[in-house]
C-alpha cells in the first residue's frame, strides 16, 4: 500500500521547498509535486521533516534491583509521540559479562517497540575478552561505545582502561563516546556533602560543579587524540565542557557534543525548590546549571560546535526517586524527555529565532544520524531512505502535563510548558503511528537498525 | 536525448554511495542501480561529483584602457577543462555609473560563456541611486554585493558607505562580501617603499602584510554585525584574518572565509625568484604568505571555519604585467587558476589526507550553491537539479604547464607542479562538455542563473 | 622640616610590609623601623600607598567656546582629596595649530595645580610641521601621544595619518594612545537615530555599541604592531575592546587597557532614567555599558590584561549638559571622577575580593608610572622617590554625594553610593594636602612632571 | 665587614639604574650614589641583579638504591657558579613514611650546602597522618606541596588524593605544585613500546607525547579551582599545557608555569641521536619537544602567562643512565642544568630580544621569590634584603662544556654551546662566592629558609 504526503514543504538539515512525499513498502518512494497514493496525509500548512533520532535513551536500564519505569513499549511510544522515530539505547555489561551476552539481554527486551532502535555498546570493564567481543558486536552493527568517567566503583572506567578501549575503537572505525565527569572528585565531594549533613536533592548538583564536567571532557578529548579516535561527548551541559570541544573542534579533531533538552531549557533554579520531590525528579548527572551555562548551549547550536540534542531519557517513578530520601547519592539518576525534546526544542530555539529550522533537523536527527553511521537510511527526506517522517504543524499548541503523557511516570520535568509546533502525523517505515494527535502506533513494529563503522563525517 | 553516468560513486557534500545517474533536458532525472539512457558514460573507478562552483573571478575585467586577457569564452573553457562547471564573476560600476548599466556592461561579454554564470555587484560608490538600485538589482537574481576596504581612489569605500551598503544588503535579504585590506595603510606603505626605491615584484608583498588583511576583516565583521548583514569574506589568506572568521563564528555570526588555491598550495617566496617576470606574474592581493598561514587555511578547511576555495581568476599575460616594471603598484594585480583548481585541490588535500572526498565537493562547490542562494539547483548531485556534473578520476595525472592550458595567458602559476585526481567528463547542463580529457565544449552554451534572496544557510 | 609617618603598613604593588617612612625635601629619605622627625602622620590602622596617579584628566578643556568646569585648581584640589596626587591631562592642538603652541596655551592653565601633572599630546591633525614638533615634545618630556578614531569631522585621524603618526611614534621611542571608536560608523548610527526622532541622552549610547570600540581597538593594535610602536588603549569599556587587547598581549605585543572607574561600577541603566538631567550627566564615550561587560573589565584587572584604572574626568556642569536638549550628539561629553576613583575602586574591588590591595597599587599608581615613563619617581614608595603618598584608612566610610565634593559642578555621577576606604593623609612631595578629611593643599603647588622615552615596560 | 659593589647598573624586575650596593651582616645597607665600604668589587659595565633563584632541583634524590649524582655540595656549588643563590629541593616521603620525617632526611643532606636553600614538601600517599603532618611542615616554613600525576605506582596520587590534598592546602594558605602528566596514559604506552620492541631512549619521548602533560594540566587546574588552592604548574614544556594555564589566568586563577631553560632551548631532536648515550642523557620527563613549542613557551615569557624559568636538575651519570639500556622505562629520569640556566637565558633571550632584561630577573629569581612566600628576602635588590646577588658580565663569554662544570657529572646537556653573559662575581648573603669566574664558595655556608604561607601574588 502508498502513502502520500501532500501539500506540505519538506525541511531537511540544508533545504526547505515545496514536494509531495510518496511512501511505498515503507520507504519514500518519489519526491516531487503532485504525487498521488492510496492513503493520502494532509500536511497543508506543515513541515515534513526527518522523524527525530534520539541517541541517547536508557530504556528499562537496570537500576538496585529494578528497572528504570519506561521500557522500550511506553518510551518509544512517548518518542513516537513527540515526532522521534528512533532511539539508541545503552546495552550496559555488568563486571566481567561479556558483550554479546549484554547485547542479547537488551535484545530481549526491545521486542515490543513501537518504533526503530539501535544499541549503544558500554565498556564496563577491560580485559582481553572486551577487546575481542568488541570486534564481534561491530559486526552486528553496533558501531558506538561508551565510556564513564563518573559513577565510581560502578560504572567507571580508569584512564589506562580508557585509552586501550579508546585504541580498539581507532581500530575498529567505531566511534568512541564519554560520560564526562570526573569521578573521583564527585564521589570525595559527595562523602565531604553527606558527612557535613547535606543530604538533600540539592546536595547533588553541588557535588558535581561545572569544573569536574569540562575536567574530563579535556581529559577524554587528549586520550581520543592520542588514540586516534573519533569522541562523542554525552550531555554537554556547561561552559566548561563546551570550550573544551570547541578548542578540539577548531583543531580539526573529530569531537562532537551533544546538549540535552533539559540543559537547554531548564536550569538549577529547580534544585531548591522546598518540595523534596520536586528536586529528587529532577536529579540527573550532570544535574542542570546555570543560565550563563544555557546560553553557551544555545550559541553551540547555533554555531555548529554542538551537534546533536539528545535527552538521556531514563525515567523513575516517584516512588524509586524516593529510594534517596535522607542520602542524595541514592537517588536514581535521570528524567524523562522523549515525548518532548521535539516540542521543547522547536518552541524554545527555532520560535525564539535561537536556531533556524535547518538546524532543527539537523540537531534533532541528520547528525545523530551521520556521527551513528546510518545516513541517508535515516535522518533523510531521500529517495530510498526510510519513511521515518514527522508532518510538523508549526500552530499546533498544548500545555505538557504528566497527566496527558505516554510514558508511564507520574510526572514530567517540564510539568505547566506551553509548547507550540507538534506532529501532525508521525511516520514509522511509513505506518502512520501518530494520526493528527491520535496514537496508532504498533507495539512491536520497531525493528534493531545495524550502523556502518568507518564513517566519513 | 538521455545521458546515464554509469558505474560510478557518487560523493556529495555528505554522501558517498554506489548508484548511476540519468539526466534528461539538463536535468538529472533519476539516481539509482541499472539505469539506462540514450548516451552512456562509464564511470567506473570515478567519483560523480556536483560540478565546480568558482563564486569569485574577474574574465575580461576592464584595467588601464585594456582587459584582463581571460575572458568570458577563454575563462570558461578552462573551467570546464578543470572540472567547474559555474562561475560568479564582479559587475564593476565605475564611479557614479548606475548598478543597472553596469550589469548590461557584463550581460554583454558573456554571450560566448561556455558554462552557466551570475554575477556579483560590486558597490564601488555611494549615494541614493545606488541604494535605489540594490533592490532592482536583487529582483534581477544578484542578490551579492562586493565591497572593497582596499584599492585607495579607486573602487575602496569608506566605512560610513560600507555600514550604509550592509544595512541596505541585511534589509534586501542578501549577502555582503568584502575585499579586506586596510586600503589607507596599503597607500602609505607603497608610497613609503617607492621612496625608499622599492620597486620590483617583491614590495608588493611588502606593502600589504598580513596585518592590513587582519585588521579589515576583522572590521568588516563587525561592521556587519551591527548592521546585520552576512558576511563572505572574499581571499581569506592568512591567520588573522582567518582567526576573526573563527571568532565570529563561534559567536553565531554568519561569516564565510574563502582562500584561493593559490594561496593554499603557493608560498611568499615566489616573490623572491629573480627573474622579474616570474614574479610579477604572481602578484595578486593579498600576496602569497609563509608556510604556518597556509597550515591555518588547511585547518580552517577541514575545521570548517573556511567554507569555500575560489580561484580570484583574473588572468593578465605577461606583457600586462610589464606595464609595473619600474614600479610594482603599477603591475596589474591578479593570477589565472580556473582550470587548475581542483586538481590541485584534490591533489594537496584528499590525496594527503588534509580533507575528505565530502569537503571537497562542500568547499569546492556545495557550500558556495548554498551561500549564493542557488541550492540544490546548483551543487547538488539530486534529482531535479541542474546536470552540472564531473566524473572524477582519481587515478588520472599530468604536470600542469601552460603549453596545454585552456587560459589564453602564456604562463601558468603553477607550472610544473603534478597533479594526480582529474575530470574524466565535465557536464554542463547534461552536455559532455569535457569527454575523456578532449574538449567539446559549446561556445554560448553558458546561461545566466538568477539567484534567490533571504537564504537560510 | 622632616615628616615622618609612623605606625602604618606600606603597601606597594608588590610588597606589603610594616614600616615608617621619613620625608625630607619632599623626597622619601628612609624607610624603615622606628623612624622620627619634626612632623609625625599617625598611620595606625592604615596603608602607606603611592598617591593615586590619574593619567586620563581633560581639566579647562576647550568646548564650544566654554570650557569644562573643572580647571588644574579644582580638579587637582579633588585628585588630592580622594588620594590621587598626579594627573596626565590632554594637550589638544586645534586643526593646523603647533603642538608647542598648544603646549603653551596649557602650560597656562596648569599654573594653579594643588598637585603634580604632566601631559598627553593629542595628534588631531597631520603635516610635517606635527611630525618636526613630535620631536621637540619628547624633549620637553611629553612623550605620550593621543589619536581619535572618533569624533569624526573635530579631532579624528584618519588610518593613513594613524599609520604615519605610529611610525613616528615609535621613531620616537614614545607611547601611542588611542580613543577607540570607530568614527565613520558612529556619525551614519547618529544622524539615522536623529532623522528618526531619538533625540534624548539614551541615543547616545545607541549611537556608539560596544562593535564600534571592539573594531576600532583591534585596527588600533594591528597598525601600531605594523608601525611597531606600543599602544595604550584609553578608557577600555567592553569584552570586545578587551579582546582584541588580551590577544594582542598573549602574542606578546606591547599594548595596555584602561577601564574607567565609571565603566567598572555604573551601567547602561543609567541612560534610561527619566530625568532628562540625570541620563544626560552620565553621557560620556564611551558610554555605560551592561553588566557582562562590568564583568569583562573585573577580571581583566586580576587577570592582569588590563593595566591602568583611571577617570577620564571632564566635568560639565548641568547648564552645560543642556546645549543638547533635543540633540544627544550636542550634550557635551564627559563625567567627573577624580575625587571617588580610588574610594570607589577601594569599596567595590578590594573590599569584595577581586583585586588585591597590591593590585589596587598597581592599577591606580605604578603602572600608569611605569608605562608613561616616570617610575620610580612617581607611583613608588622607595627612598628617593618623591613623597607623593596616600595614608589610606580602610576604615573610614561615607556617602559619595555632591554637595560635599571638591569639583566645581553641581553633581556627581556616583551620588549615594556608599564607600569605605578613605585617605586619612594626602602628601604631595612631602606638603601634607589632605589632613584627616581636612584640606590643606595649596593652589600653584603643583609642578610640571618631564618623562621619559624608550622606557621597557 | 662592608661590601661595596660600585660602578654598575642595578636590573631588578621593574627598574633599570646606576646606583653602588653596600652590604653589611650578609644584608643590603644601602643603595646608593658613591658608597663606601671595606671590600670593593667593581661592577663597571655590569649590571647588579638579584641572584638566582632555582625552586626545582632534586639533589641527591634517592633512586634504584643510589641517588642523583649532584648532591648540595655539588649541586649548590654549581648553582653559585652560574649566579643562581638559592634553590628550593623536593622532600620525597616514601609510601607511608611521615613528611617531618622525610624532612629530617633531607636536613641531613643539606648540610654541606654552599648557598641557602628551602623545600617544597611532596605528597605522594594520602592519609591522616599526611593531613597532620602538613600543618606542622607549614610551621617549619614549608608551604609549598607537589603531587605527581605520572610516575604510576610510585609516586603518582590518584584525583581524590589530589583534590583532599588541595583542599588541605587552600586550609593551610600554602601554594599546590604539580608535576602534571596523565601516569595511566604513560604507563599504557610504555608497556605497548616496550612490547613492540622500542626499548631506546627515543621511546621515551613517544610514551609522553603532549597531550598527556596538556590534560593533566588542565585536570589540576580544574580541581585546584575546586579545591581553592594556587597551583604551580613545574616544567611545562609545551602549547597545549601552556594554554591551559593561559586560560586559567585569563578567568583570573592563581595558576603559575614553569619552563625549564632545556625544553626553551633544546628539541626532540635530540633523542634520534644514534649514541644511546647521547639520547640517554637527555631523558627527562616531560620530554624535549619540538621548535613550535619552544616558541610557545618563549611567548609566554615575554607575554607574562609562564612566569619562573627553573631547571629541575637531577643529574644522574651515564653510568647510571645506563641502567635503562635495553628498557627505556629504567633510565633515570633528569639532566642537569644549575649551571647554566642563567647564562643559557641571557643568551638565548635576552640577547635575542625575546625578553626584557627586567624579564630576566623576574623569571630567574623575583617570580620565585614572591610566589613562594620569601620576598622581598630573597629576590630583590633593597636595603634589608639578603645580600644574595650576582654581578652580571654582558660581555664575558664561554663555551659549555663539561669538562669545566662544577657538576659532578660526566656530560652537560648543552655541551658546546657558546654563551655570552656570565657572572663577574656571585655573592650568597655578601659572601663573594665567585670572584671573576674563581670559585670562593664555603661548603656549609648555606641555610635553611624558612618561608611564609599566605602570600598575596
Ligand atoms: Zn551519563
Ligand atoms: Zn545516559
Ligand atoms: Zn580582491
Ligand atoms: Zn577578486
Ligand atoms: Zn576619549
Ligand atoms: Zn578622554
Ligand atoms: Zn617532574
Ligand atoms: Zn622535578
Amino acid at each position: 500500500m502508498s502513502t502520500v504526503i501532500k501539500g506540505g514543504t519538506i525541511v531537511t538539515h540544508d533545504l526547505t521547498y515545496k514536494a509531495d512525499v510518496l511512501i511505498e513498502g515503507g520507504k519514500i518512494a518519489a519526491i516531487g509535486p503532485s504525487l498521488s497514493g492510496a492513503e493520502v496525509l494532509d500536511a497543508t500548512g506543515c513541515y515534513i521533516m526527518p522523524g527525530g533520532i534520539d541517541p541517547h535513551t536508557h530504556l528499562e536500564m537496570p537500576f538496585m534491583g529494578t528497572y528504570s519505569t519506561d521500557n522500550f513499549e511506553s518510551g518509544t511510544r512517548a518518542a513516537l509521540a513527540g515526532g522521534t522515530t528512533m532511539v539508541i539505547d545503552f546495552a550496559l555489561p555488568a563486571p566481567g559479562q561479556g558483550l554479546l551476552d549484554a547485547l542479547d539481554m537488551w535484545h530481549n527486551k526491545s521486542g515490543r517497540a513501537h518504533c526503530d532502535y539501535s544499541y549503544h555498546m558500554a565498556i564496563t570493564w577491560w580485559g582481553e575478552k572486551v577487546f575481542d567481543d568488541m570486534a564481534k558486536v561491530v559486526d552486528k552493527g553496533i558501531t558506538s561505545f561508551k565510556h564513564f568517567l563518573a559513577y565510581k566503583g560502578a560504572l567507571m572506567v580508569n584512564d589506562d582502561e580508557l585509552y586501550s578501549s579508546f585504541q580498539r575503537v581507532h581500530d575498529l572505525g567505531a566511534i568512541a563516546m564519554v560520560h564526562a565527569e570526573n569521578g573521583d572528585v564527585v564521589a570525595e565531594m559527595s562523602a565531604r556533602l553527606l558527612a557535613e549533613g547535606n543530604t538533600g536533592p540539592e546536595a547533588h548538583a553541588y557535588s558535581r560543579p561545572t569544573q569536574v564536567e569540562g575536567e574530563a571532557t579535556n581529559r577524554a578529548i587528549m586520550i581520543a587524540d592520542m588514540a586516534g579516535a573519533p569522541l562523542y561527548v554525552v550531555h554537554t551541559s556547561c561552559e566548561e565542557s563546551h570550550e573544551a570541544i570547541r578548542r578540539a573542534r577548531q583543531q580539526g579533531k573529530r569531537v562532537w557534543g551533544e546538549p540535552l533538552i533539559q540543559h537547554l531549557t531548564l536550569d538549577e533554579s529547580e534544585y531548591f525548590n522546598p518540595d523534596w520531590d520536586h528536586a529528587a525528579r529532577r536529579v540527573m548527572s550532570p544535574p542542570f546549571r546555570n543560565k550563563m551555562h544555557q546560553d553557551s548551549l544555545w550559541a553551540g547550536l547555533s554555531a555548529g560546535s554542538l551537534s546533536v540534542v539528545a535527552t538521556d531519557h531514563c525515567a523513575f517513578s516517584t516512588e524509586q526517586k524516593r529510594f534517596g530520601v535522607g542520602d542524595f547519592t541514592k537517588i536514581p539518576n535521570g528524567t524523562g524527555g522523549l515525548e518532548d525534546r521535539m516540542p521543547m526544542l522547536w518552541t524554545y530555539g527555532v520560535n525564539t529565532g535561537r536556531i533556524t529550522m535547518n538546524e532543527f533537523v539537523a540537531t534533532t536527527s541528520t547528525n545523530a544520524a551521520k556521527i551513528f553511521g546510518m545516513y541517508p537510511r535515516k535522518g533523510a527526506v531521500a529517495v530510498g531512505s526510510d519513511a521515518d517522517l514527522v508532518v510538523w504543524d508549526p500552530e499546533k499548541e498544548k500545555v505538557i502535563t504528566a497527566g496527558a503523557q505516554q510514558s508511564a511516570i507520574d510526572y514530567n520535568v517540564f510539568e505547566g510548558k506551553s509548547v507550540k509546533g507538534l506532529p501532525r502525523f508521525t511516520l514509522s517505515r511509513g505506518h502512520v503511528a501518530v494520526h493528527d494527535g491520535e496514537m496508532r502506533s504498533q507495539e512491536g513494529h520497531g525493528k534493531f537498525v545495524a550502523r556502518e563503522p568507518n564513517g566519513a563525517v
